[in-house]
This record gives C-alpha cells, structure tokens and sequence, in this order.
C-alpha cells in the first residue's frame, strides 16, 4: 500500500543486500514511521515477540524469513539440520495462538527437505520465504475481491448511503504483508468507489486498531471513527453498523475462530441484533487438526504491563502512564475463541464458506486428498 | 469505608462549615487522595460536569447538596422561587442518563415546596439533601444484605472455593454515598468470611474500574484483577466469572438497565454462558416513565478527547498520552442498554426482583398508588 505516495509492504528483502529483512517498526507507528533491520534468527524471534511485527500473515511471513536467516548462520562447521531445526523450532514457540506461524516454518523446512541437494540451501530458503509471501499476498487480494460483494449488496440495499462496517483490532495490510484480510474488502470497495466508513475498535490492551487501523485507513482515505471497544454493542444496536469483518489468528476445522481478545463480544452483539459477522483470513489460518477452538486453540497470556500501563504521544516523543495503582494484578489474554455459531461466513482466497467441518472441507477438499 | 483508617464518605458537608459540600475528587484517583470544597451552584454543576463526582447514586446526592446551595445564594432581592427552579433546572441538565440526577433536585424541591412557610428555607434544603443522603446510603446497605445470599450460594457450591465476580465501571461506595451498589453485596461477603475475588473492567475511556474500583477494592483488601474490557467474555467461556453484578445510571419499568458502555456486551457473553448477571441499584435508579430502555433512554455522548487521550501516572504526577494519530475522529457513547431478558435480576433495597414490569410493580408497588 501507499505510504505518503510511495509503495510498500510490511516486511521485504533490503535490494542490495538480501541477508537484510526490513520490516516496518509497528510498535513506533502511529506517531513515527520507521524501517528496522533484522538480519539473525535472534532479531526475528525478537520482532515476533515484541510485536514489531504482529498479525498473523506477517508473524507467518516474518517466521518464514527467520528459517532463510538461519540458513545464512550455517558455517562449515555447523550441524545444518540440526541448526535449521532448532531454527524452527525456536521461531514457532514465539507466539502460541496464530497457526501460520508454524505453517510458514514448515513451509520453508518441507523447501529444504525436499530441493535438489546441488542447490544453495540459502537461495532454496530465501525463493521458499519470498514464495510464502507472494502467496499470502495472492490470498488476501483474493479475500477482497471474494469479500467486496458483501459490501456491494449492502451499498445497494442502503441506495449508496456509506456502508458502516465495524472492526476489531488491525487485520489491515500491516497485519498482512499487502492488502490485509478484514481490510482487503474494504479496500476494494473504497476502490471501487462505494462509500464506506469503519468503526476501529481500539483494541486494548495494545490499541492495534487506535495505532494501526486508523493510521492505515487514514493513509487510504477511508472515513473512519474510532471508537473504544466497549462501543460495538451500542452502535449495533442502533442500527449504526451493517457489517462486522475481523481477521483470525487460527480456524478450526469446524470454523471457530481464535481472533483478538474482544472479538467474541462483537460476535454476540451482531447477531443478538442480527448484522452478518465475518472472519476473513488466507487458508494458511487453518487447523484442520482441530474442531473445538475453545478446548483446543492455546490462548497466549502475555506481560500483565500491556494492561497496566498505556503508551502514546506525549509532546514529540512517546511516552508511558500507569491507569491502575501501583499494586494492582492484571491479567492479559490476547485472543478469545468466537464459536463457529456466531459466524456469518468465513471470507477466504478460495471463496465465502459457510463456517462448518462440511462446507469448510467442500471448499478446501484440495487438502483432505 | 475506610481509607488509610479514616471513615470517609463521598460527599458531605463541613463540619465547622456547612455551606461547604467537600467530596473525594474522582479524577485525582487513584494517584492523589484529594478532597475538593464545592461552595456554589457552579461549584456543583461543574463537579458533576468534569466528574469529580460521578456515579449515579452520587451525582444524584450532589445536585441535592446544589439545590441547597442555590438556597444560600438568595439574597433580599431575590425572587427565590424563580432562583431555585432555575437552579434546578440548571444542575438536572448537566448530564443526561442518570434519572437519579432530576429525582435527587425533584425531592429536595419537593421539599421546600411543602415546606412550612415559618422554617428557614436553607434549613429545609439542607436536611432535605441530607436526608436524601442517609436513604440513598441505607438503601446501599439493604442492597448489600438482599445480595449476599447469592454470593455465599455460590461459595457452598464452589465449596469455598473463591467466588469470582465480574464487574464493569465503578459502582463501588466512591459511586454512592457509602457502600457502592454492585459492590454493596461484595463487601458485605468479604466481612462474611466468604472468600471472593473480582475482575474489574477497566471501563475505558474513562477507566473508572482500573483507577476507582481497584483503589477501592484495594483499601478494602478484597483480591482482585483487573483485565481489558474484551477479556470478560473469554473469562465467561472458561468457566472463571461465577456471577456478574453491575450498577444502573436508570432502570426502565420493565427491566431494561442504562449503564457504563460495554455493560451490554458482558450481558450477551453472561447470557450465552449461562452465568447470572444482576444489576445493583437503589430504586431512585427507576425511571417508571420509560418501557424501552433502548428508544426511551438518552444516551450522553461526551468529548472525544477521552477516547483519543490516556491519563496515567508517569513518575509522580499524571501525564495525558494520545494514543492514535492526531487527526483521527473518535465517537464517544458514555453508557448503553441492556434488555432486561439479559438480566438475571435487579437487587434493590426492597430486595432481588425479575426484571419484567410485573415483578418490578409488585415490589414497588407503593410508587404505583
């Protein structure tokens, strides 16, 4: 997407020296725009971790570098599969919720295993890397140009009146590494010339959607207000949002899905007051090897200070405030589980499914041969 | 309750001085222990207005401590009724959905109508708010005994095990005069031995539960955690949430209940957990003229500001951060509305009630003469 009129993606290669991945700082944005460097397998888990780099196509994609990073580690000396697979290992346990995590990690270790052994077992892992985010990218241009329908229809039954649709956290183009899952129909529509406007829920404790969202519909142009996540259920009740799309973290086989805490609240609210709710998100989101999202998706807890202390802009520079007491115990759940009953549909690069094991196996049969 | 040792209500008048309301300033809390003189109609408007004091039940008591202020204002050249009833006017404008704000200046006005025409009239004024006081503080203590059975059922049936209470925003005894209302029966089990622990919402934007709840719970040395507002529902979903109590700024004749924005949303993941949800509040909460709480009920929307700027504690003094870029739009709805067929009841001073017009006029039925 555009940038203050130049292109960019979330993470790329550095042209002349591709041992650099350059990622879009997201713990600096709204307030500062800023490239960071990551060049070890360190630095990656690192990005991950302290969520530089967030979202689960990008911590994916992010993960998927790391392997081609690891690969640059190699000295004569080293244990090659022992190393990659430490690697591997090290990088999938950074964050336990997004499932693409792992699937890009073993989307680039399968490249490895299986290449033809005169190749540059780093030129296999950079190509697999790049290859893994082409893809993704394909997926979620698809996922707009699958979801923007849904945004059409409304547009047409409200005789072009502004199409409210309410999100949750930052499934958007930085999430992503090009186009974003949730925002990606949003986009399209915007594109195409339908008047659209987007509740950003905040989404604390990290304000993904005050810092991230707004910051990337503002560089689109599209009208947006931002709103705390305790609004949603009002808004809909009164008729002000005609649509909910949010992204994923990890889909069950029988369509639950793990997405940032908060979204099963906004999953009840819609339907008591019967607005379509949907997930969109690139199949890399599947775990078809669970049904149960509730007993089975790891839920991450992470460090209670998320909740305790909020940074933002204070003059020029950023800055942190406690709202509690000192001694006040937080806890910091990152992602809720939104049953699969509560979804309207589930927008994928293959299509709209309905969320259930049928209709997700019917679409997706190419992985149950 | 206790601070520090020291007996404290939210509001009251000065000993030496009785032309003097003083109240515990909310928006020093939890960082200062501040408390502020308010000495004139304005003082009071603007209290109730910036939220020095807020909370149904005390902003309710505050502007009866106003219409007696406005009592002292008249001067020989006055024409004393027109004075008051433009005071009166003037304090029951200042925020929307709160009922208790007009019932509050309505009895004191009612009292100085009926009053003997021998007595002073700032006399009357003031034993009227004091009265008004003392019934809303008892009917916070008759809350608290009606209430408690439902906790300590719970506790046999965890076997001890701690009862975990959610609550939303700040109805504790800093809302009230003394003894809170969702809190009332809370207290009430903790000096019963009764082992309990609450999830206090943060209750963005404001954060009332992370600045006011937690200091209060804390002083009164009830475990606690404080948690997003996005984290109930995932809480209610693990089995970790027993029982849901809120407060009510109004209370419709069949159930419906205006509170804290988000309140709405705990009720829907209550309800589809099957957790009971009650809402706490003395009956000056009851607006009898209204049915539906979502068509009926005004809705205040306050500044932007508060959803676009964080205050917290930054060293030793409180700093004000932005947390999204500085030309984002926010919407800021202060309260929404829960349909009565998400409640599981109403614990009142007369006791718990279904929230259904029937129950509620049989209970009150005195009001229905």
């Amino acid at each position: 997407m555009l940038v203050e009129g130049k292109y960019y993606r979330s993470i790329w290669l550095d042209e002349s020296d591709p041992a650099i991945v350059r990622v879009i700082n997201q713990n600096r944005l709204p307030f500062f725009f800023e490239i960071k460097e990551l060049c070890t397998v360190d630095d990656i888990y690192s990005a991950i971790k302290d969520m530089t780099v967030r979202g689960a196509p990008l911590i994916g994609a992010t993960a998927a570098f790391g392997v081609y990073l690891a690969t640059l580690e190699i000295i004569a000396t080293t244990n090659s599969r022992l190393h990659l697979e430490n690697a591997a290992r090290y990088l999938t346990s950074c964050r336990p919720t997004a499932v693409n995590l792992s699937r890009a990690v073993n989307f680039v270790m399968d490249k490895l295993k299986n290449d033809n052994p005169g190749n540059s077992i780093s030129d296999t892992a950079r190509i697999a890397a790049l290859e893994f985010c082409e893809n993704e990218m394909e997926s979620c241009r698809q996922i707009g140009i699958h979801g923007l329908p849904l945004i059409e229809e409304i547009s047409k039954k409200k005789g072009g009146d502004p199409v409210n649709i309410l999100t949750h956290c930052n499934a958007g183009w930085l999430a992503c590494i090009d186009y974003g899952t949730a925002t990606s129909p949003i986009y399209q529509a915007h594109d195409a010339g339908i008047p659209v406007h987007v509740w950003v829920d905040e989404t604390r404790p990290r304000n993904q959607g005050a810092r991230l969202t707004t910051w990337e519909l503002g560089k689109a142009g599209i009208p947006h207000t931002l709103i705390t996540d305790n609004t949603g259920g009002h808004l809909m009740q009164h008729g002000m949002v005609d649509i909910v799309i949010v992204g994923s973290d990890r889909t069950t086989l029988r369509g639950d899905v793990a997405n940032k805490i908060g979204t099963y609240l906004k999953a009840l609210a819609a339907s008591d007051n019967a607005i379509p709710f949907y997930s969109a998100f690139p199949s890399s989101t599947f775990d078809f090897s669970i049904k149960d999202g509730l007993s089975g998706i790891p839920v991450e807890e992470r460090e209670p200070q998320e909740v305790s202390v909020v940074e933002g802009l204070s003059g020029n520079k950023t800055e942190y405030v406690r709202i509690c007491p000192d001694d006040t115990r937080c806890a910091n759940y990152a992602f809720d589980v939104t049953p699969a009953k509560f979804i309207t549909g589930l927008i994928t690069e293959k299509g709209i499914c309905k969320p259930a094991e049928k209709d997700i196996k019917k679409m997706f049969s190419d992985k149950f041969i």
